[in-house]
């Protein structure tokens, strides 16, 4: 699949740039939109890319999913639409690139979701991020699970159980994103940042990520056991090979894949 | 049990107030005490509320044990007296209501884990919280638990180590508590917060705080599964029902239970 | 061993001062500075100081593994050299002394390890800290994982994924250290401090200190679960009667060991 219907893909260098492009629906979340964002970041984890931006067009990032495509389902095809829409999430986290959301506008429910995936992310001032479930009706049970990931227990409850949005600002300030930045700063900043985040060899940043995520949620001799083991052997990567003889020679690198 | 010695309970419309009233021992917990604290949160977790406030009357929320409780104890009286602190602790966490903390004064050594154990917290500007076992004698290992699982490790080794007090500002900025707001406005901005988090559907609250609890300390993937099967199965409820359909509808929810 | 080839170390009153002293690397780590390192803590740790102040002599407080020492290894040999390295950082956790970081300056891969490792940290405002393999050669595996038990993960993605410096003052606000404090008062900052960490009874202190790692990254349940094991056996202990003793007879403590 290469011509989506709910998105725009454009490779620009080394960066993929998914653009969720259903700004009638505020990005929501359909099972076709989902299928689409499954496919496109499992292409670009197959490309060459070294980083994917993961931006919104029109007014909002995500405002989370499409209530039409929820409330006709019975259990059976909500858990599947919830299967698929946990798949993507754990994709953006698994793929071999940085992946960094653009967050112009509302991240709401499975936006913010996807927000707390993202590795990094930088949202414009204007920006707002919710849990909209905890005003009351269908609770954002799975968009917490990162969420709690990224913010302090008191913050996520204040999150979760009121529903109200935060700002930018306040969003940074607990951790949720990386930086709140001036509106017309967000594409400078994001490239800025993804170009630092994405520098060096390919794969020393691939196996870089993918090993964060393998050892944070684990106790810590555990943490330990499988960082030491990944570093080691990276140790006789080309990369790492290069960057000691670099430092060591004092001349600049040059990165190998 | 209904009559509380050291204890002042209401119902307040969906609210149940329950007030620490002990002040001329600082509202410290001895084996009467918690026992009835957690025959009130378990009375209050049993009625039709949706919210608990937890205060403490006097010039303490709550110093912590009572050393005069403790002292003539051996080490199985004491494993007992703790056993049952932890109780009332977990049962804060898992009754179905919200529970928010208003912390007016001192919440220090087990007076600060129950403010931990709170969902929501609010404190007054002039109020402080501490660890004071650190101080050399009887460390706080209990009440580092649920500190531990607001603050970072580096803020938690001071608060445990130092047994120093830090003030509401440094506790909000921590993230132990949700916000430290002047102290003749403390009333108002408690049932503030507590109003927001608990609107809509009571089932889908209840539900949504309980299943925070079960997910939070797990691996990501862990959390994952567990959060998906509830919200799957949540959909099929009336407050989930409502709140897409009023939404879809584009009127205001109607909440049932 | 007492005398060392890369340290200084002295004891004072109570403390322990272990500084790295290999100015002219940076203190980078070698094999054999980790192994007098190692020794260093270990020895402090079976002796009967309450506290350890780990610094760096020079221009960096450390700048992590010296690739000198590291280009040339197979991957034997590196993993040999990361799994002595681990020890030494689990060792800083271990040991029944409050150990507090003394960062003056740069403070980079295993170098920031090392500040994460230890319980307490206060820099110079003019310290940095990095994950510098981020930068594309050797990625900071192993350094990752305690700065990923203190600072939210997008925050550590940033470091880790980056590889740039930042300043004291972040540090602090990340929770990476406790306290970015002025160049000029920082020898004076570090011993308040740690005198305030280090007070009272020497049993309580290292027993408090050592559970509450064991406690630190298990479910809450299981945390108690240890946590009200050892504080019901600790309350029978000296230090522990004392402290309420002194308290109900509203006297100063004499602490006992």
């Amino acid at each position: 699949m290469s011509d989506y219907e709910h998105l725009l893909v454009k490779q620009d260098g080394g960066t993929v740039r998914i653009t969720m492009n259903r700004p009638q629906r505020r990005n929501s979340l359909t099972e076709e939109h989902l299928r689409e964002l499954l496919d496109a970041f499992e292409s670009a984890g197959r490309s060459d890319a070294t980083g994917i931006v993961l931006a919104g067009e029109g007014k909002a990032f995500s405002s989370g999913h499409d209530f039409g495509d929820v409330a006709g389902r019975d259990l059976a095809g909500v858990r599947d639409l919830l299967r698929l829409c946990t798949t993507v999430m754990r994709t953006v986290e698994e793929v071999p690139q940085v992946v960094i959301a653009r967050v112009h506008a509302t991240a709401w429910a499975a936006g913010c979701q996807l927000v707390a995936s993202c590795d990094l992310a930088v949202a414009a001032e204007s920006a707002t991020f919710a849990l909209p479930g905890g005003k009351g009706g269908w609770f954002c049970h799975t968009p917490a699970v990162p969420v709690a990931r990224n913010v302090g227990r008191k913050r996520l409850m204040e999150l979760a159980l009121t529903g109200d949005a935060i700002d930018a600002a306040t969003a940074a300030e607990w951790g949720l994103i990386n930086y709140a930045v001036p509106d017309g700063d967000l594409d400078a900043r994001v490239d800025e940042l993804l170009a630092r985040a994405t520098r060096g060899s390919r794969l020393s940043k691939a196996v870089g990520k993918q090993t964060l995520y393998a050892q944070l949620d684990r106790p810590e001799a555990d943490a330990y056991a499988i960082a030491t083991e990944v570093m080691a052997s990276m140790s006789q990567s080309g990369g790492a090979r290069e960057g000691m003889a670099s430092f060591l020679e004092k001349r600049p690198p040059e990165w190998p894949d």
